[in-house]
């Protein structure tokens, strides 16, 4: 059988969070991708898989920048697919750790548009923060007929104005960017009530905080944070 | 440590796409919950979840009809909420299989809303329909700044005719309603090239469908049936 790229999907932060599927993938692999947002860092992603991975695994971990150079970025991106493509045509099954699902704004989806036309790509779903952050809290998403709506907090404000009047239900996720402002409009709409916020879900440092008016006080909130507002949802 | 209610999502229908916890869980389960659409026919939760199954367990299958009589549908979740009540009150560790992810559009939550306030519950998350689609067909759905809308197809055609102005990536759920209206609608906005259809995903008689012109000869589809819109994928 020829050698294969797969993306793996880990899901938010627990290691049982991983699919049957991932973990099984984890061990034919005979290299594994894992990126780092921090030069030195252990990779969140990397801990999720530990558990499963075979002993023999090439791990290469590869830095990747998490900043507005654009330049930079595509180098990264650019250099890295290459060395997948070539582990891969060099007859070695290769992975690539990704948080979350890698269909749901992932990292991984820039390394797979480059390389996608030259060794065969398979991806494996994961949890996505929001769906654990769901089901953790017993918080439904969506229900009948109603509409749900998944918005990254680095849009225009407009956008994020506009779902709130229009879906039942909505996930803010990058919550970091403009957070002052998004917990102002949820107050103004009236959602607060509605609303949960959790950072880190799953992880050693998760927070969960179902009373918004606390994040006022806040000068800062970590990069994995989400809020989940469902209009049918009171508590 | 006292009984628990635990509601399981099961993904979509491979075994091997529910998660570690899932797994997990169903080993210590005095009594398993089965919800069935139709009397005498065998479940796919169930099927999902048997290679996991303690061999002690025991398995209460319970009809939910799939119909539009709201007095029927209440009846059931009342009376199966009761019994689900009493079974853990009697110190018994008590599961409930849903296809996907409980907090999705999963008929779990009419259960879920009815026993809350009596019996403690532990939700785990599984992978929806869409989020296997996306990922078994290399398909992305949200990057960088784009947002993504879910929307039941049962919903008002307006809705749908919204979404598919003002997101970059839409999912369409429960395409078996309106599957002629929904599918000329898709044609009219020219989305037709970056839009696949999946019936049944990662179950045995899964249908993938990539040039949605096909459709248009078809005189229904299962009720299984999700179309994902992803405005910069061109096939």
């Amino acid at each position: 059988m020829s050698c294969k790229f797969y993306g793996i999907g880990v899901g938010p932060g627990d290691s049982e969070l991983i699919t049957i599927k991932a973990a099984k993938i984890f061990e034919i692999l005979d290299i594994l991708y894992v990126p780092q947002s921090k030069n030195g860092k252990e990779s969140i992603a990397k801990k999720i898989a530990n558990p499963y991975l075979n002993k023999d695994i090439l791990i290469k971990e590869r830095y990747f920048p998490m900043n507005y150079n654009m330049d930079e970025k595509i180098d990264v991106w650019n250099s890295i697919s290459k060395e997948i493509v070539n582990d891969v045509k060099q007859n070695k099954n290769v992975g690539f750790v990704t948080l979350g699902d890698p269909m749901i704004y992932s990292t991984y989806l820039y390394v797979y548009e480059r390389l996608k036309d030259y060794i065969e790509v398979v991806t494996i779903p994961g949890i996505s923060s929001f769906i654990n952050i769901a089901s953790s809290n017993n918080f439904p998403l969506v229900m009948d007929r109603e509409s749900l709506a998944i918005v990254s907090c680095t849009d225009d404000m407009h956008r994020i104005y506009d779902v709130l009047d229009n879906f039942e239900s909505i996930v803010l996720m990058k919550v970091y960017k403009n957070f002052k402002s998004i917990i102002d409009l949820i107050f103004e709409k009236g959602l607060e009530k509605s609303s949960i916020m959790v950072s880190n879900s799953s992880m050693e440092d998760e927070v969960l905080i179902k009373d918004l008016s606390e994040v006022k006080k806040m000068d800062s909130v970590p990069y994995f944070t989400t809020i989940l507002i469902n209009k049918t949802y009171n508590r």
